[in-house]
Order: structure tokens, then C-alpha cells, then sequence
């Protein structure tokens, strides 16, 4: 029994090329792509369409969109220490709820079906991903420096332990220490540990800033990626989110290591963190997914603008217009993206036995004429808004650019309300 | 009598700050901004929604819309030489006046009430300009080493006599030789020439690439930007579009002889031409506008896209993330525009007395919440779908997201037709 057909589309297929089909989808799985002809539950009319797969957000910090507009143009330290940090000791548990929805909210109205999260409240960010339906790869951020440190491991092996392949599989668990310089290795070690005997993989912070390489450098003779791969952090299946400072040898331990790396572009422009040598990590065979980051530091959860923004940096940073082809950026944000999950047997491909994890574009406003490429006019053309219907684990989770599953209206009330209380806003700009 | 009232919205001022407010139009004109009690014709409902002045786009080749997805990542030469040169072979004055249409509906839909552009079959671009309803500044390109050398002045002058201050005023008419690479000295000193007798600007390509600057110097022992000024070119008002590859002493230069820049953040980008000194010339009192260049170089004409690029290029190029503050660059997509262009004071602002060319941006989608800072939000987080009403010289032209004066859905036809028939498609991808 086909439950979704969506009828006579312009499919993307893995190799990047485009051609006209339909696409059977029973219970959660994509079962058939070509001409369908029986008959289905629900039909979508996909003529005038592009079908892509879902997009993978391989790196944020959903709750911080409360914090979007709070603060830019700033200083990183500066940022951190005088607005996020204490707004952050304000949050609550419903707060990340909140958040999280929210984010959930913008991500699949931009066409994103899964995305990898590092926060706390963890359990409320799984709710939230639980009720919504979409894909989630989740993380509890622990700082081996703050006081929560022995607190952030038990509540990382419970939230394993309870949400690791629940709601019917959609949510994965891994363990997150935040990053080299907020975990020392004594910890690191503890969380090794915790990997090893829970079987999880680890999503960290990797050389984000030239600071932090440096510092490194300082305090241990070698850079975070060397340091890692010395404490066997890097032994139990790794995404780094940015990777921007890294150099040739760094590269090669990646690549031995089979480490994943989440590019984030626009906050490494916004946050002037430099710019990532992913044309390198390309080049040695290393897989390279896109991420947004937190919107408090982007601002928005936008995977169409990483993509092009992956597209289009690289080019000038190199002054090379072939650096990072349409195609690339697209499989960064698809294929890439779900291997960098460790999912990429389950999404980011629209090809039968997949998961019918689907985004379909809506062709029709002025800036997708004339057709000459459709991967190019995505890539370099298309809007957010131009995301028509999202499918997740074979459920239309956005249907004609409506939410089905989240309450919008209710969502926005809660969400500025709550923004507004966490910064102590006397009045908004 | 007030024409239109924009009733209740929150008013971005040309100091960067959002108040609530009203804006009363009559006839083409602002007259009233604040608590507006008087009756009106019309009242547009601007609560939740933020009002600010049209986008002012400095630079583009409008109808080579119709180039759009045709050929990307590709090298720059490679590009014009055996894509978009042969393309334009078969352009007809009918091609050029729907390509225009297409680009003029693109850019009302995303704000856009004012655009700058170079191209030929000029009086097919002022009737679309006219009919349309938008405001733009025409220049006929002019290339020195072509065959049509002699017929591009003499089409310039006409073009200039015909349509200079036509339209209600909404068509300026400029000079536009294309680029001291195409246009030897002896014919940039005829350009200058009839400068001077219409007394007309010039809008020009200038320093774009790091090649044409060091032919330059090869061939004239100097810079463009020397050259220009040394053959009197910089005397009339110049616009110069790109300034990429500009040295201190040509910032001196520009500053002087008071040359206003149209950056093209995405297009330098993606033909990895460079990143421009735009906070140089900002520091040195260079007046700097946006521009999205042709679409077959970017590839679509959304304004919002150059003031993101803008604001997290050169954070990131100069690792300091307060390089281009939000203010700033919405700033040159407004206020710089309009003084780029020559029409500073008329458009560009939000005040009493000047044109009421303007955009109203929704802000109900989940990326405008919670709304900590509504300038930031636009900046960072908005997208080109926000934009709901568009006004140019007092007329509604884009009213709930539906263009008032272009039938797109004829126009989509045209452009599709010609645009696969220009390059020869057999079939489209």
C-alpha cells in the first residue's frame, strides 16, 4: 500500500542530476521512484517541483533561538561573557522546550528534516523532537570546567539510556563535551569512558578559533586535533563541529580517524572565526557536512543560505570559481550531511529502501526562471520560502508551507515571551 | 489629502533606529511620518510589520535574468568567452525587454524599489521601467574594442536626450562605458566628452579582477583607478561597480574625486574576483552602495542576500566581527545607495518630503522571533519572502505579495521561451 505519491516531480538524485519522477512512500520508507501508477493514499502534485532530499543540520544549539537579535557585532569573549552566558543562567527547562520548538519550527519551513543539537534540558529538546516529528541527533553540551561537570556525565548516560533510537527511531544520542578548552583531558577521559561503555559517538567543538588553537598549543605542545586523537577521543566515531584552524597534519589524523566535520559558514563569518580549508578536507576524503550553528549566532537556521554560503566562500577565499561546485555544496548539506550523522544509511538520499526524509521545492516565483540548471538555480537562487511540503520518516510534516504538527501562532506568543524575559529587556529595540 | 497611510508599523530611520509609527504618502511624496490622525484613501495595516526605506540596488545587468542557472562555476573567462558572449549574440530588443520585466519583478518582490543598470537595447529597459513602475538609472554599455563602438555613443546620447528624467522622473540616464579594459583611452576620452555636453554621469566597471588591474598596470604603467582619474573620466560623477582590487593610493583617488562604489558582495564571490576594501573605504569617506550584479553572476537579484554577504564577507576576510555592523550595511543598501546613485536626495530615506519609495517587511515567520533588535533581524536573519508591500514614487507595486502592474504569469512564459531559446537548449536540465 502506497500511503504518499508524490506525482511527476523533478527529483535530485545523489549523483546531483535532475530527472522527472514520482515517488512511492509506505509507512516511513521511500519504496518506489519512477513511473508509479498504483494507487495511493495521499497524492502531492509535484509538477512544477523540485524533490530534493531533506536537508541535515549537522551542527546547532536549537534553544538559542530566544537569543536571536539579542546581540551582534560583537567581540566573541565580549559576546559570551556579557550577554549569552548569564541570558543562558536564566533558562529553564520549558524555556528549552520552547526554544527548541521554535527552532524546530524554522527548520522545517527551510526544508530541514534532521538535525544534531548540543544543549541542556536535554530531555525537553527530545520532547520537543518527539512531538514535532523531525530527525534529531542530540547531544548533552558538558564543560569538565564548570560546576555541573560530574552532573553533565550522569545526565548524558540517562539521557542515553532513555533516548537513544526512541521515538521510533527518529532520535539518536550522542555524548557532547563542548570543546578542548572547556573540558580538560582528565575529563575527556571520563567521557571517553562513558562513549566506550555505552557504544554512543561524540559530537565536540574542534578548533573554532585561533585563540583556542594557540592556547592549546601553549598548554599541551599540540593542536586540539592532535590532543583529541592522544586521549582516544577520537576512537568512537566523531562529528567536529567548524574545524576551521586546522592545518596539513591535523587533516591527516582526520582523515585516519575517519573524523566527520559540521562546517558551519555563515557563524564562522558572522562570528569572524576564519574560514574552514574544506576544500582540503575535501581533497584527503574527509566527510564535510553544513551546519547553521545557534541562531544567536547566525541568525537563522537557514540551510539554503549554508549552502550557498559554502558555494560562495570558498570560491573567493581561494580566488578559484571552481573551489566548492553547486553539486558539493548540495551533497554537503544532504548526503555528507547524513554520513556526518553517522544516518547515511538511513537518510539524506532519495533512493528506495531510504527513509522518505523529503523536501519539495515550489518552482514558481520570478527568481527560478528561466531553468537553464535546476541544481544551480537551488543553489544559488532559490529562498527559504520556497520550501513547499517537508516529509519526515514518511509523515508531511509541512504542507503547503503550514506546520501540521506544531501550533505556530501559540509557539511565536510563548517564544517571545519568554525571549524577552531571559535578556531582562526593560523595552525591545 | 493623504493617498496611503501606513498605519501602526515600526519605521527604520536613517540613524539605524526602529520607532512606531505612521507614514501618511500623497501623491509621490512622504508627508507625514509619526501619530497621522487625517483621513486617507487608503490604510495599509502595518502592525507586526517593519517599514523601511526601498532597497537601492547599484548594480546590475537586468535582462541577463534571462542567463540565470545557464552556466556556473566555471572560470571567468572561460564564462564570458564560451557561455554568456555566444548567448548574447542571439539577445533581440524583445529579449531584452522581458529579461528586464523578469529581473524588475524579481527585485519589487524582494524590495527593490530603485536599481542601476548597464546593458543595451536601453529603450526597451526604460518601457519596462516605465511601465513597471520602479525607479532605475540607465546606462547604455559602451565597449571602446567593439564594432558597435561608434553606434553605442551615439545610441547613448540619444538614449540620454529621449529618456534622461522620463517616466515621472523614475528614469535617470547615465554614461556607461563598460570597462577601461574594453574602452581605450581615445574612446574614454569621447566618453568624457559627451559627459560633459549632456552633463551626464558615468557608471562604470572598475579594478574587478586582480588581472585586469595588472594589465593595466603592464599597458599604462598604472591603475585603473589612476587611469581613470588621469583621463578626466572621474570628473563627471562617477558610479564604479566592484573596486575589488584597489590599492591605498586609489582609495585617496576615489575619495578626492568623490567616486561612489557599487559593491557586489555575491558576485565577487562567486566568480572569485576578491573581496573588495569596503571598511577601507568606509574609514576614508567613500560612499559605498550594494549592488547584486547581473543574475547570470549571482544568480538572483535579492538585495537582502548583498546586505548579509555584506555584513559577514568582511568580518570574516578581516577576522573582526565588527568590520560591517548591521547598521552599516543596511545602510548602503539604502541611504549610500541612493547617494551612489545621484539621488540622495530624493530616495534612500525615510523622511518627510522625499519620495515614498518603500518596503514593508512581515514579520510573523518563526526567523523573526523573538525580536530582540528589529534591525538585526533584518540583517541577519530575514528572508527576501518577508517583503509584503512594496511602494515606489507613492504607487503600490507589489500589495500582499502580488505585483500591481507585471502579469507574472505571462511574463514567466516569455521568460522561459527566450531564455532556452537563447541558448540553445536541447533540453533543459
Amino acid at each position: 500500500m502506497i500511503n504518499i505519491l508524490l506525482k511527476d516531480g523533478d527529483v535530485l538524485g545523489a549523483d546531483g542530476q535532475v530527472r522527472r519522477a514520482d515517488i512511492a512512500i509506505s509507512s516511513s520508507i521511500i519504496t518506489q521512484i519512477g513511473s508509479v501508477t498504483e494507487q495511493a493514499e495521499q497524492i502531492i502534485n509535484c509538477q512544477d517541483k523540485l524533490i530534493v532530499p531533506g536537508f541535515v543540520n549537522t551542527h546547532t544549539h536549537a534553544a538559542m533561538s530566544l537569543f536571536r537579535s539579542y546581540a551582534d557585532d560583537m567581540l566573541l569573549m565580549d559576546w559570551l561573557k556579557t550577554k549569552i552566558w548569564p541570558a543562558e543562567e536564566n533558562l529553564t527547562a520549558e524555556d528549552v522546550y520552547w526554544g527548541t520548538q521554535l527552532a524546530i519550527a524554522e527548520m522545517l519551513k527551510s526544508g530541514t528534516t534532521c538535525f544534531a543539537d548540543m544543549y541542556f534540558f536535554m530531555p525537553e529538546v527530545a520532547k520537543a523532537v518527539a512531538e514535532s516529528g523531525i530527525r534529531a541527533v542530540l547531544a548533552r553540551g558538558m564543560a569538565g570546567v564548570a560546576p555541573t561537570a560530574s552532573q553533565a556525565l550522569a545526565e548524558s548516560e540517562n539521557f542515553y539510556k532513555e533516548w537513544h533510537l526512541a521515538a521510533d527511531g527518529r532520535v539518536t544520542v550522542m555524548l557532547g563535551p563542548h570543546a578542548p578548552y572547556t573540558c580538560p583531558p582528565e575529563y575527556l577521559k571520563k567521557v571517553t569512558a562513558l562513549a566506550e561503555k555505552l557504544g554512543s559517538q561524540i559530537h565536540i567543538h574542534l578548533a573554532e578559533t585561533a585563540g583556542e588553537v594557540a592556547d592549546c598549543h601553549k598548554h599541551y605542545g599540540k593542536s586540539p586535533i592532535a590532543l583529541m586523537a592522544e586521549l582516544g577521543v577520537l576512537d568512537h566515531g566523531v562529528l567536529a563541529a567548524h574545524c576551521v584552524h586546522v592545518a596539513p597534519d591535523d587533516i591527516a589524523i582526520m582523515h585516519n580517524k575517519n573524523v566527520r566535520v559540521a562546517h558551519n559558514p555563515g557563524s564562522n563569518m558572522k562570528l569572524a572565526s576564519g574560514v574552514a580549508p574544506i576544500p582540503a578536507m575535501l581533497k584527503a576524503g574527509i566527510c564535510v557536512g553544513l551546519g547553521t550553528d545557534g541562531a544567536a549566532s547566525n541568525n537563522n537556521l537557514d540551510m539554503l543560505e549554508e549552502i550557498r554560503l559554502a558555494a560562495m566562500l570558498h570560491k573567493v577565499h581561494h580566488l578559484d570559481p571552481l573551489a566548492i561546485p553547486a553539486k558539493t555544496a548540495v551533497a554537503m548539506a544532504t548526503v555528507q550531511g547524513a554520513n556526518a550523522l553517522g544516518l547515511g544509511k538511513t537518510t539524506g538520499r532519495l533512493e528506495v529502501s531510504y527513509k522518505a526524509d523529503i523536501t519539495i521545492f515550489d518552482m514558481q516565483e520570478p527568481h527560478w526562471h528561466p531553468r537553464h540548471d535546476r541544481l544551480s538555480l537551488l543553489t544559488y537562487a532559490a529562498g527559504a520560502h520556497d520550501v513547499h511540503t517537508v516529509i519526515v520518516d514518511g509523515k508531511v510534516l509541512l504542507a503547503n508551507r503550514r506546520l501540521t504538527t506544531i501550533d505556530q501562532e501559540r509557539l511565536i506568543v510563548e517564544a517571545d515571551r519568554r525571549g524577552l524575559r531571559l535578556v531582562n529587556h526593560s523595552s525591545p529595540k
